[in-house]
Order: C-alpha cells, then sequence, then structure tokens
C-alpha cells in the first residue's frame, strides 16, 4: 500500500468512526500533540480538549442519527515521515434536538509516520468569514 | 541549509515582500496550481486568483504604509519534498481610508520542492467563526 493510500484510509477510517458515534476510534488518530485550528474559537484549541474522548462522544452523542461527513476534492501529499491533505468537507446531521446541520468547510490535516502509522499532528478547519 | 531552515526563509522572504509591497516576489513562492483556501469566502479561491500579481498588488497598495505579518508559534515539518508548517498570524496597518487593521489568523502551508525550490501549493488562512 503507498503512503497516499494509507493516509486516504486514515481519512476514510475518521469519517466511519464518525459515522459510527465511535469517539475512541475517531481520536485514536490524532498525535496526542496536536495543533488543532477549530471552526469555532479560540484561535488554538488546547490538545488536550481536541483529543478528549469524553468531549468527541458527547458531540457525536449530540446527533439524533449519524453525523455524516463526506470528503471532497482531497488531495494527498506524502514523503517519506511527512504529509498533509486539503479537501472541501460536507458535515450534515440532525441534531438531538431536532436542528437540521449542513456545513461546508474547508479541511487540511497535517500528518507524520510514527513507529509505522500515519497520526494527524495538525487539523485546520475552517468557513470562510 | 537543512529543509527546515530553507522553508523558514520562504515564509520570511514573503513577509518582505508583503511589507515591500512587491507583489511579484510575494506570489513568486506560490505555486501557479496552489489550492487556496482564505480568511473571505468562497471556500476555494482560484489558483489564477491567488497568484493575480495585479490583483496582490492592488491589495498591497491599499495600504497606506507597510502591513506588517508577524508569524507566531511557527512549526515547520518537512521530509523529502513534502512540508507543511503552521502558525498564528497577525496581520497589522493602516489602509488608504484611515481604517485600521489588527487581524490575527490561523495559517497552514503545504509546500512540495520542485526543481530544487519549495513552493506553496496549498494555503489555508482563517479566522475562527
Amino acid at each position: 500500500m503507498s503512503e497516499v493510500d494509507a493516509i486516504r484510509r486514515v481519512i476514510e477510517d475518521r469519517v466511519r468512526a464518525l459515522r459510527d458515534k465511535d469517539a475512541a476510534a475517531a481520536v485514536a488518530m490524532l498525535d496526542p500533540d496536536i495543533v488543532a485550528f477549530e471552526v469555532a474559537g479560540p484561535l488554538q484549541v488546547p490538545a488536550a480538549q481536541a483529543t478528549d474522548v469524553a468531549a468527541t462522544q458527547a458531540w457525536l452523542d449530540s446527533f439524533d442519527g449519524p453525523p455524516e461527513v463526506e470528503i471532497e476534492e482531497l488531495a494527498i501529499h506524502a514523503d517519506g515521515s511527512v504529509a498533509f491533505c486539503h479537501s472541501l468537507n460536507r458535515l450534515s446531521g440532525v441534531m438531538a434536538d431536532g436542528r437540521k446541520i449542513d456545513l461546508r468547510m474547508r479541511s487540511t490535516l497535517g500528518l507524520r509516520k510514527v513507529g509505522g502509522a500515519w497520526k494527524i499532528v495538525h487539523a485546520h478547519t475552517s468557513v470562510p468569514r
């Protein structure tokens, strides 16, 4: 399997983990020291918060049914132990309170291969201002 | 010079080009096919627009005095011909109409080494929603 294929699998596994509301699996591919820039403030989300399984589970459980993430225009660049990828992501679903979510975001991920496995060490997700 | 140092120099050269209002130099390190996610919409800025020297010059000239970019918490990851970096950037200056700009942004860059030179093939700049 090429490195590009390995990274595509990480992204697919993460989408599946979110859909399955499996917070532990969704967090498993995040480096504990991840530098996370998320859609909502602050400028940078502390790594401990970004990798918090309980907080991720609470967010996933706030959906009524599965949160769906569609990855569009994915491009992956990898060499040796460093990779980055970018895509346009669509997050959709229905919240437990009945509110519908349908959000298109820009996503960039930075990855490092550590002990043979690709880990997400940087995530930048945003919507235009 | 290590690859990390070479990339740091690209970023410093770009800051200097912006401060000098030298659009041609600022655009020189951008790949012609750059995938650009910018602070203001749309979701993705067409590469031809992101690398347009005249449009960049017009933006730089809309400042009264130099636009200042401070790069904070810069981290660079590089291996072989692939690299990415992220930082918190502060853009400040006074516009020609007297309006003051002081904006803190998140920045992620993806780079590829092409013909011995690092080029920015992906840029993601945002503010939290």
